[in-house]
């Protein structure tokens, strides 16, 4: 099934995340993938730009199988485009506390991450 | 074209927004809509809940053309599924504050938003 195509890319990426598998994070996105990440700037584009933001994550953070867990998944998929949903618990947190929206095409016959929306709410000013 | 059809629809729902006509804003939006916004709850779902964040939204906005204008609008469709993200202005800043992805699924022939997801980047901590 289609949906299960891409939540095969989507659980490698992941995956690799958690190791910190550089190519395995890689593996399955466009060249001028667009980013809008937790932090500024306001976007970001192309793959260059996407590395940097995990070395920047790693940084702060060391592999292991908590620091980047998807929750509650939800795919649409269509025959070359779809999108897919969920929060995200980061670094051994319990609760989630970011939002992940990801939009992927079929290219070449393989399904490739274009589109990243990684984001936390902003608390109410009052 | 199947662009033109997503285009019209986000089109429709930008202008609606700028005019303060709720049955506009909501006229191509599914029930069962996946909301992460920009202030806290980290995410809601519904068109009950959907409906309510609009009504926050005039609470500190008046109508007008320039309220939310999304900028630079790139939309990815396949033939029922798609995915658009793009920039907003809100409230007549020179400059967009937020990033917008919408995820949209064709119902019943119709192209309809079942996912928003509205963030502004948070500042480094440094």
């Amino acid at each position: 099934m289609v949906e299960d195509q891409v939540r095969n890319v989507i659980e490698l990426w992941e995956r690799s995340i958690q190791s910190g598998d550089m190519k395995g994070i890689l593996a399955n996105h466009s060249q001028d993938i667009l980013i809008y990440d937790v932090p500024e700037p306001i976007q970001s584009k192309g793959l260059v730009d996407y590395e940097k933001a995990w070395q920047l994550f790693y940084r702060h953070v060391r592999p292991g199988n908590d620091i980047f867990v998807i929750e509650g998944l939800r795919i649409s998929a269509g025959d070359d485009v779809a999108f897919a949903t969920g929060l995200i618990r980061i670094g051994g947190s319990k609760e989630p506390a970011c939002r992940l929206t990801l939009g992927l095409k079929k290219i070449h016959g393989n399904w490739t991450i274009a589109h990243e929306h990684h984001s936390a709410p902003h608390k109410h000013d009052h």
